[in-house]
């Protein structure tokens, strides 16, 4: 007896032809989960169309079967957000990869979703531009996975997340339509809302990106500090200042350890923490506003300025390796990401210290701190029973501290499969039906990403409408 | 016999108070009408709140009793936002006006929707701080105003609009739900899809504003040009060199000739357009780029360098009365505000021009010229009958020009009744009906702020859903 989705799968095969199918279980497998490895779902059928039609036909065919569907870029995501379902298809956009247009007097690129974050960067350099958003995986990560997770950076501080760059988007909406969102303009600003939904308002076909010029000139120095407390202060002192560095990024004594053992970076010795504070613009202002960050490190018992870019590109090796250094130093780990006010940082971190010596598990941190966003990495070894419980404990109570302190539970990664569960931590319930109300708007189905962001996956018909009492005018006929 | 909105207003007046309800006629035609004088309609009733939770009781009134209402600031809107309903209820903030928090480490102020926008300013700039959105109505305009219609000003070109302004907004739904919006964190950023909504996704009753520091420096230069496509080309090669000034504006000659005519701003005499650059920022990086921009502009006849705050102010003055000024020139004249892409400025002006010397209608065009934001005033004499017909249809031209040339049909003054017919010349079927998705989400009795932003008012229900053809999946019965 034909399953549904055999009959879906051959439908799309006659569609889109059998090479954009995918529906081999070993050929499956590859897609069964994104850069959250610890859930996984091999899809019931992938597909890998071509253009923006294809998508939609593809979208329309799931609707009309009510089987759900998953968009996928590169598949680098944190959060699970490219999660498949295992009862339903997965539309990856490897093959849409072309730059359509680059507009250099307009500032602008046309891309499409599957185009490589840095393949922007590399299409424009020649002009003396590039694509401001920069994620770790920007070497292989999608600028669709980019619209997708509203994806940020070490230098999202000065430059903004992906949304400061994008133009416009063409989509295809769960309903099967294309439609183009734009931010500017009249009418509603769906592009605003659509950038970071995490691909359950619809999938992007076509993305115009912002074009950012490159910088006259960009300065980095690397400052060691006995304590994360002083180098929280230099933070906090640098941002009170007016400066706005390219970048602030921070590790702890444990992180650079994990990196001395990866990379070699030769940070300073006996580091508490080290600050690597970029500044980039016109000459003039780097070199003024430079000096004051130097004077602002003052506490450090250590600064290095790079002199070129080999030493630039070696003080960036130490914190770039950081994450999969981790790896020497602890068999496997745990990456969080949650945010909050830049003032509470020492607060903050010293009750992840305490958290960290009651529980005994290791966390390592490394953070953007100039806008507060923390990635600790909470060690644990896979091999010892309960070991990834306490973990997994100790790295939700990070996300409780970020929350407490008026925070995020998430700055860049997204909520994803992973973060679904701490929404009401952050939201009321009225805040919630409120998103839901836009999803259900969107995808009355439910058929778009189902089960990621939302807590409780509900039904369309399950969110409330307007709380009615007795009515006031009841008995008042001839009101009517 | 009383009439529903008799009981209404009696209900009103038990739920606020009778002094923050307004039924009398006389006082209810202070309402009649926003910036957009030639739209006008009284309102039934005005009421006047003090707080979000009253503002919730009258939009839960208002849907119980299924009577439209509309929310309104100052009134200073130029495209009919906030015309009342004369059915329906006005919910008028000016009695919500109190700062409610400076938070300068944060860089942050909560304020009231009926506070000032340069009273935020004002209680900011002992700090170093200011409110950035400066709409030319900033000494009238409330921030609620300016959320509504993201209003931008002469210095949106680096600064942005509202919308880049604000971090969170308190929102009463038009369900009367009280729901907090924000655009970093988790979750759908509807806060973009709320600002600049013109008040049809709801009320908002408490807004946290981002605090842009004072610049270091303030450069301020007026350049004559002997013809508008002279002046045109200063721009294209300023933004072209990568400066970002934080303000280009430029006037054409019979602008120059009303603001001499109101103001004598002596700018210089037989000049064909004039610009006014300024640039902000650290003292290096203003006095280097001021000496590009100089350059740039030299195929003007006059550049005039303000010395000091004084001379700064005397630059401004021209540009700042000019649509006032206007009426010294003409008996009335209509305020268009389209949108083209900066490099297609030369081409659309001589457009223009010839329109005028067709029709015989007069134009004097002011622009922010760096973000291709026009204003052309056209003229007419309202004692000639037929005059305004003919002044209405070049204003109507002139968009047509702006969207032809991939422009839009309003920069900062919004849709509202005013332009409302001309959204399908921009927007496809499909991109209108996914706005409208949204709108029915938060808005299903379609109850706030109707008749505005879209062209064809339609029930909910009118929306249409899932296109589906004859389901495939027929006569498979064993599937299911």
């Amino acid at each position: 007896m034909e399953s549904l989705l055999d009959v879906l799968g051959s439908r799309l095969e006659r569609l889109l032809g059998s090479e954009r199918v995918v529906t081999d279980p070993v050929r499956l497998r590859t897609y069964e989960c994104d850069g959250l490895t610890n859930h996984r779902s091999t899809p019931a059928i992938v597909v890998l169309p071509d253009s923006a039609e294809q998508v939609a036909e593809i979208v329309r065919e799931c609707v009309t079967a009510g089987v759900p569907y998953v968009a996928r870029g590169s598949g680098t995501g944190l959060s699970g957000g490219a999660l498949p379902r295992a009862d339903g298809v997965l539309i990856v956009t490897a093959r849409m990869r072309r730059i359509l247009e680059v507009d250099i007097p307009g500032q602008r690129a046309v891309v499409e979703p599957g185009v490589i974050n840095l393949d922007v960067t590399r299409a424009v350099q020649p002009y003396g531009y590039y694509f401001a958003p920069d994620p770790s995986s920007q070497q292989i990560c999608s600028v669709g996975g980019n619209v997708a997770e509203n994806s940020g950076g070490a230098h999202c501080l000065k430059y903004g997340f992906t949304a400061h760059h994008v133009l416009a988007c063409e989509v295809v909406t769960p309903e099967g339509e294309i439609v183009e969102l734009t931010a500017d303009g009249p009418g509603y600003d769906l592009l605003g809302v659509f950038v970071g939904a995490e691909g359950t308002l619809g999938i992007t076909t076509k993305i115009t990106v912002r074009l950012t010029r490159v910088p006259e000139t960009v300065r980095t120095l690397l400052a060691a500090f006995e304590s994360i407390e002083a180098g929280g202060r230099a933070v906090s002192a640098i941002i009170g200042a007016g400066v706005v560095p390219a970048a602030i990024e921070m590790m702890d004594a444990l992180s650079i350890e994990a990196a001395e053992a990866a990379v070699r970076c030769e940070y300073p010795p006996g580091a508490g923490a080290v600050l690597i504070v970029e500044l980039d613009g016109p000459e003039t202002e780097v070199a003024a506003q430079f000096a004051e960050v130097e004077r602002l490190c003052g506490d450090a018992f250590e600064i290095r300025v790079a002199a070129d870019d080999a030493e630039r590109a070696l003080i960036w090796k130490g914190r770039k390796s950081a994450f999969a250094a981790v790896g020497r130093i602890s068999p496997a780990y745990i990456v969080q990401d949650g945010v909050i006010p830049r003032t509470s940082l020492p607060s903050v971190l010293a009750r992840i210290d305490a958290l960290s010596d009651e529980s005994g598990v290791r966390v390592a941190n490394v953070f953007h701190a100039g806008d507060g966003n923390l990635h600790p990495l909470v060690l644990f070894d896979d091999a010892v029973p309960g070991a990834e419980e306490r973990a997994e404990k100790v790295s939700g109570a990070i996300l409780d501290l970020c929350i407490e302190h008026g925070g995020s539970i998430t700055g860049e990664h997204g909520v994803g499969v992973d973060k679904s569960r701490y929404m009401p931590r952050m939201f009321t319930e009225a805040d919630l039906d409120t998103m839901q109300m836009v999803r259900c708007g969107f995808d009355p189905m439910g058929l778009c990403n189902p089960g990621k962001v939302f807590p409780t996956p509900r039904l369309c018909g399950e969110v409330p409408g307007v709380r009615r009492g007795a009515h006031p005018y009841e008995g008042k006929a001839d009101l009517f």
